[in-house]
């Protein structure tokens, strides 16, 4: 089934020229995405909910009941980005499902598949939008009066999906019904290539934010404007990427401008506004505050957040229990491949027979590696934000499970996850579930 | 009849927030005003013509005798730029049409009417497309394969707005009807805001181009990616930035960066590829030239030349002529105001009465001024490409007429020229053909 269902979607959005995804929040492909899920929804016989915000809720199970199991993750894109950011936890949790099924295991709690809506933020610029969303910690006014590159509001944007956008705000209806969430996703960074597992689990995910800085000129003809008579906004640009990048250096965080729109953006014109993106991260949440005070004192520019999540811990309970199952499983899996279910055989990257005890199925035993207990897979810390560290801490005890990226690459077409990892990630996945229903 | 015309067109491709316009070749709003055009030149009876490259003519008298008078200019616009930058020349050229007729001047020459095509270059990256097809200056090869931000060839665009794209190229037929051309266009600088003149006359055109610096990078995640693990090409570009401000300003010439592509372009993501274009002029063509090498070798991007316009001298005789036309007819107008008709007489700038001594009607007489003689007026250069210096490189006798520019800025909403120095632009220019079609 991961196969069939990973095929129906990832010609979706696709750029025939670069191979990167062009999925914006409610956009064509989004919205055939997210009718893909409704049908993935209806064939397993669960019962579909959209909430006030736009997430999608697949439940197996009355979820009135209350705490739920929730897996899922996201089916938007960054623009020019990967094809397994989002899906793959997606397409994991429909497939680990059918696992469940074909097994003929007994979930004791509802069972809920969801997909959240603008995790990645590319077209309004705040990311999580529909997880913030639900758990109050974006306020809906701001919301919806965030703008697309077309000017459009996200008000108008709902409006012409259908979308109530006075209906927006914190869901706690929709919020009691999760009792834990699990969000599986490709890794994005070296860390289980190095360690040598296939799967993985998060630790935390560092402090990181967003900001907007405007930095304001005076548009000029670019032939006749002496140099003495120009104010540039592109030259205080220049030296706050350089100032950006050397202050980062110093306090051992990450700096990225990555988006910018430069006004009027003709050749043969002196610009008369540039803004820019700031991404900055790291594990201490104080160097990074710093980072972003100082280079706005240093750029001169008019400087706004656009985000901030502070740091967050996956319960440590949690996540050792996700390590623990999912090295038994997986180590059941190898030791043991004839009895996995054939869609689940683990066959050798090359294409050829599987190898039970190959790189891509090898059990991570070896013990006193950092962050690894016996029998157990690695808890890695990560950079990136998800929506599982928007519901972290908003109190709802989640969890993550990363997929090894052979490159680390993500956020780009060159994002990567082997089949056969992503088959041992299905597993893992199952695993868990089958684990936490039973309690 | 000017104030008339320029009602009609004010408002399109205007956009509302910015009061910038965008009127990008053979978009709806330069279609609107092509069909503008084609109106004007219907209600007073002269023939329209469109070329081969798409450029509009509105002849009277028959041009197939050859050795025409052409005025005019264009009009689309660079993105968010200002209402005078085309459009003046084009309604100035049928209003000294209409003072003409309103006299019963005698026109022994045809009298033709442009309107080049995709001046500005701001959707294809090539500016003077029109006049540079026509001349042969761009091979037709090279601009049916140039595309826009969507993605389209100009073959293709040219083919949905009812146009064949293998009619480009070099156009004897076209070009052996324009015996001179005079393009009136608005000052983009304050040499006549110095000088105290409302009108002046063009010397020559700054060597020019444009160039495309591609640095070239690893998209990646802005969260997950170590410093040292990062291909950023931001960093490079932003260096190549100061590099370019520090060279222009020992070389004494002017570079501009002003327009950018950051691919993917999201604020979360490391940049792939950043995508400047370099603006570079000056009046020693071996400086600017210079330049460029230098920031080439000093940037390690890869670089090509989209366009390079060499000086321009506009021919001695026909210049000095027109400076000398000018001026005595501005001094006619000002000693005289009672003949001016009503349509020309000067309001003073805060609307109140006519001033005739006034700084907007003031003729420019002292002797001596740098590049002005007894009662014409001021000779000027200019950093600005226009189409009558691409066909004044072909060889056509061409020439220009300057209006002031209270502010010198243009390519911006707030280029400005006062409308009483605009009546005496049309005064001037009805004097320049008047003269012109005589011998």
């Amino acid at each position: 089934m991961f196969d069939e269902m990973w095929g129906a979607i990832e010609h979706l959005g696709r750029d025939g020229r670069t191979g990167g995804y062009l999925r914006d929040a409610w956009s064509p492909a989004d919205l055939e995405l997210r009718e893909w899920f409704r049908q993935e929804a209806e064939r397993r016989g669960l019962d579909l909910e959209q909430d006030r915000n736009g997430n999608l809720w697949a439940w197996r199970g009355d979820p009135s009941a209350g705490d739920g199991v929730v897996t899922g993750s996201h089916l938007d894109s960054v623009r020019q980005g990967g094809a397994f950011d989002g899906p793959l936890g997606v397409v994991s949790a429909f497939a680990a499902l059918d696992l469940l099924d074909e097994r003929g295991a007994e979930l004791a709690r509802p069972l809920g598949i969801a997909c959240f809506t603008d995790e990645e933020g590319a077209r309004f610029g705040v990311p999580c939008m529909g997880s913030r969303l639900l758990t109050g910690a974006l306020e809906p006014d701001r919301a919806r009066g965030l703008t697309d590159d077309a000017g459009d509001s996200l008000a108008e944007v709902l409006r012409r999906a259908g979308r109530d956008p006075g209906a927006l705000g914190r869901d706690e209806e929709t919020l009691r019904r999760v009792g834990v969430f699990v969000e599986l996703h490709v890794e994005q960074g070296r860390g289980l290539v190095h360690s040598g597992d296939p799967v993985g689990v998060a630790s935390a995910i560092w402090p990181h934010g967003r900001w907007r800085f405007d930095f304001r000129g005076q548009a000029n003809h670019a032939g006749t404007t002496r140099l003495e008579d120009r104010d540039d906004p592109m030259l205080p640009f220049a030296r706050t990427v350089l100032q950006a990048r050397a202050l980062a250096e110093r306090a051992g965080v990450v700096a990225t401008f990555g988006r910018l729109h430069v006004s009027p953006g003709n050749a043969n014109a002196v610009p008369g506004l540039v803004s820019a993106w700031l991404d900055a991260r790291g594990g201490d949440e104080r160097a990074v505050r710093a980072l972003v005070e100082e280079l706005t004192a240093f750029s001169g520019a008019e400087v706004s957040t656009e985000s901030w999540t502070p740091a967050v811990d996956f319960g440590e309970v949690l996540r050792d229990r996700l390590a623990t199952v999912i090295g038994t499983a997986l180590a059941r899996r190898t030791t043991a491949p004839e009895t996995a279910a054939p869609d689940l055989a683990v066959p050798a990257p090359d294409g050829g027979e599987p190898r039970p005890d190959g790189e891509a199925g090898r059990v991570p035993v070896s013990p006193g590696e950092a962050g690894r207990g016996q029998g157990r897979v690695p808890v890695l810390p990560t950079g990136a934000g998800h929506d599982a560290g928007i519901l972290a801490a908003a109190g709802v005890p989640s969890a993550m499970v990363f997929v090894r990226n052979p490159t680390g690459i993500s956020h780009s077409p060159e994002e990567h996850a082997e089949r056969s990892d992503c088959r041992l990630g299905v597993a893992a996945l199952a695993a868990v579930l089958e684990d936490l229903c039973r309690s």
